[in-house]
C-alpha cells in the first residue's frame, strides 16, 4: 500500500498515453466498449479471426478477452491472441461472461485462466466463484442473488477475493452493488454506482475494456488502475443518472454514462470515488 | 375471447417475473434488442454457438430466433436451441427477417417453422406471405408495397392470418402500418405506431425480443401477450416522437422509443393501445 | 468538370430513389451504419454468409465491403458478393479498415482491389498508402500521424490520390483532417468536419455506407456523389457539435451526428460544404 498510485494519477496516465486495446468481445455490447474506450482516453481495435489476431494484438498494449458470445472460431482467436500478448508482456484481461451458465463458457474461461494466465479477471460474483471454486449459480449472464457481496459477508468475501488473486496471480475485480478489486495484498471495497446500471446492457463489458486501458497505462500499479476504472464507471453511473430528465429511460442513461466517462477528469474522480482499502 | 387477458395485466406479469430470453439474433440490432428486453422488464442473454446454446437456452424461459444475419453456424445453433426449448416447453418465437429475399433465408425460415414449430412468428407481410404461400415479394428486409395491409384488404388479411395461425399452431404477428396479431380464433387489429419508426433500424427485431418476453410471462394468453407487446412498441413510437425536439433525427428517436418502453406502465398501455379484435 | 453534378443534386437523388445497399461490414459499428443509411435516405441490408450474399446483393443497388472485423467466412462472402455485384453493374465500395495493421487485412484488401475492382475505395491515408504502395504505417485502425494530409504536402497528396485513382479506375476517398476525393481527373479537397469526430467509433464506416448509397443514386457522377457524402458527414459533425450541451460527450455526439444527417437538405449541404476542386 505504500506504493499506491492515486486514482486521479491513473486517469491522467491513460489520457497521456492513449493505450491501444485489442478486444475480442461479444457482438452485443461491442460498440459501447469501443465508445467507452474512446471516451476514457484509450483507443480500441477489434479482431476475432485466428489468422488476424496475432498481428493485431502485437501492435496493441493490452488485450481484453470477453466470452459473452463466444464461438469455436473466437475461442481459438482468444487463445492465440492471449498467448501472444503475454509473450510480449501486454496486459491481458479476462471477462468470463456467463461462466457457470454453460459447460462451454465455464471450460473456456478456465482454460484461459490456466493457459493464458490473465493479469486481470473481472466478472460478477457468480462468474468469479465458478472460476475459483468450480461452483457458483449463474442466472443467465447476471449474478445470482445468493452470491451477492453484502456488508454482512464482506470480511469473508475480501478474504476470498484476495485468496483467488494470490492463486491466479491476477488482479481480481468482482462488480456488483459493492465492488471488490484485489491483488494478494490489498482489496479495494468500492461503493460507487447505481442499481439502475443493471437495466443497461453491457456496463460490465464496458468496464472490462476500460480496466484494460487503465492497466496498460499504469503497468506497475495494476490493482490501483483497475480500482480507478471501477470507481470511474460507478461515478459515471451516478453523474449520468443526475442528468436524467422526465421521460428518459435506459437508452438515454446509457448515453449519459458514456458521456460522463468522456468528461470526468482526475479531480472529479478523486472527489467522487467512494472506497476503502482492506 | 372470454378468457382474454388485459394488455396491462400482460405488462404487469412481465414486470413481476423478469423473463429470461435467449436470443439468437442478428449482429445489426442485437444491442437494441438487449436494451429493449431490459427496458420492458425482461432479461436478455445471447448465444449462437452450437456447442453453447443447448445449455444456455435450458436456463431461459423463452427463445427468440431472428435470421437477420444468419450463417451456417448460427443456423445450426437455431435448430439445436429451438428443439431443446420446445422440449422444455419454453416459448419460441421466429422472426424470419428477409424470408423471400434469398433462398437460404426462405429455406431456413421454412425449416424452423416445420421442425421447431415456433409458438410465435413475427414478421412483415412479405415475409409472412413467403412462409404461408411460398410467395411474396420482398424488397431487401422491408415489405413490398404491393403486399401492405390496408383498410381495403383488411377482411381478407384477417382471414389470411387466422388461417396461417391455424395451420402452424402459432400466434402470427404481421407488423406494418396496421398490425395484425392472431391465433386461429381471434385477430387483434392494431393501429399504434408512427411511420417514422421505419427510419430506425431494428424496431421489428426489438419487438420480437419483447414479444418473446411477454409470451414467457403470460404462457396461457400468448395472443394477448403478443398483442400487448405490439401495442407497447407502437405506443412507445408515439410517445418517443412526442418528445422529439428541433434538430433531432432517427438516432435520438431510437433512444426515445427505448426510453418510452422503460417508462410505460400498465395504465399508460391500456389508455394508449389502439386496437379492435376481429 | 464540365459535367460536375452539384452536391445538393446528389443528395436529392438519394432522397428520391432510396438506394438499397448491401453491407458486409464489421460488427462494431454495423448498427450505426444501418441507421446512417436510413438517416441519409437509403436502405440497408446486411448479410455475410457466403451462401446468402449472392442472392442478397442481387436485389440491391450497391455493395459496401468493410473489412473491420473480417474472418475467413466473411472474406469468402466479400469475394462472392463483390464479383456478383460487379457482374450486375452495381456500385461496389471497399473500406480497407486496418490495411497495413495485419497481413490478413492487407492481403484481403489487395485481393478485393485486384479481383473485384471496386468503384470506390475509402480509407484513412495509412490504409490507402498501404494499398497504393504496399507501405504506410498503421496505428491500429487509425492513421499514423506521419502520413497526414496537410496544407504543406497537399499538392503532392492530390497528385498521389489522382494517380491511384487512375491506376485502379476507382474513386478514391482519403478522409482525415483534410479529406480528398478524386478520380483520375479531379480532386475534391474538403475541409468539413471536426477533430472530435475521431472520439466516436465508426464515423468512417458510416461514411462508407453513405458514400455507397450516394454513388448508387448518382451512377454517372460517382466522384461528385462521394464528395457530397464526405461533405455531408463532415457538415453533420459540425452541426452535431453545435448542438452539444454541458456534460455531453462522445455518446451524445454520435447521436447528434446521425440526427444531423437525417435533417440536412440540399440547401444546407450546398451552403455548408467547404471544398475546392483541384
Amino acid at each position: 500500500m505504500s506504493n499506491r498510485k492515486a486514482l486521479g494519477e491513473c486517469l491522467n496516465a491513460v489520457h497521456a498515453t492513449t493505450p491501444l486495446v485489442h478486444n475480442i468481445t461479444n457482438y452485443v455490447t461491442v460498440n459501447d466498449v469501443a465508445n467507452v474506450l474512446l471516451a476514457c482516453g484509450g483507443s480500441p481495435i477489434m479482431s476475432d479471426e485466428p489468422k488476424d489476431v496475432y498481428d493485431i494484438t502485437s501492435i496493441c498494449g493490452g488485450l481484453n478477452i470477453n466470452i459473452g458470445t463466444l464461438n469455436e472460431r473466437s475461442i481459438e482467436a482468444m487463445m492465440i491472441a492471449g498467448m501472444r500478448a503475454k509473450e510480449l508482456g501486454h496486459v491481458v484481461l479476462l471477462d468470463p461472461v456467463g461462466a457457470g451458465a454453460s459447460f462451454l463458457r465455464t471450460k473456456t474461461a478456465q482454460s484461459i485462466v490456466e493457459e493464458v494466465k490473465p493479469d486481470i479477471i473481472r466478472g460478477n460474483i457468480s462468474e468469479i466463484k465458478t472460476l475459483a471454486k468450480g461452483s457458483g449459480t449463474t442466472k443467465g449472464v447476471d449474478a445470482d442473488a445468493a452470491d451477492t457481496v453484502t456488508d454482512d459477508n464482506l470480511d469473508e468475501m475480501v478474504a476470498f477475493v484476495k485468496a483467488f488473486a494470490e492463486k491466479t496471480g491476477a488482479v481480481i475485480a468482482i462488480t456488483g452493488a459493492i465492488d471488490l478489486v484485489a491483488d494478494a495484498e490489498v482489496c479495494y471495497v468500492i461503493r460507487n454506482g447505481r442499481k439502475e446500471m443493471s437495466r443497461i446492457t453491457g456496463t460490465g463489458c464496458q468496464l472490462s475494456g476500460m480496466a484494460t486501458a487503465y492497466a496498460v497505462a499504469n503497468p506497475d500499479n495494476k490493482v490501483d488502475a483497475v480500482a480507478a476504472a471501477v470507481c470511474l464507471m460507478g461515478l459515471a453511473g451516478e453523474i449520468g443518472w443526475s442528468r436524467m430528465q422526465e421521460g428518459d429511460g435506459n437508452s438515454t442513461y446509457r448515453n449519459r454514462i458514456i458521456d460522463a466517462i468522456f468528461n470526468i477528469d482526475a479531480k472529479t474522480l478523486e472527489e467522487g470515488a467512494k472506497y476503502e482499502i482492506r
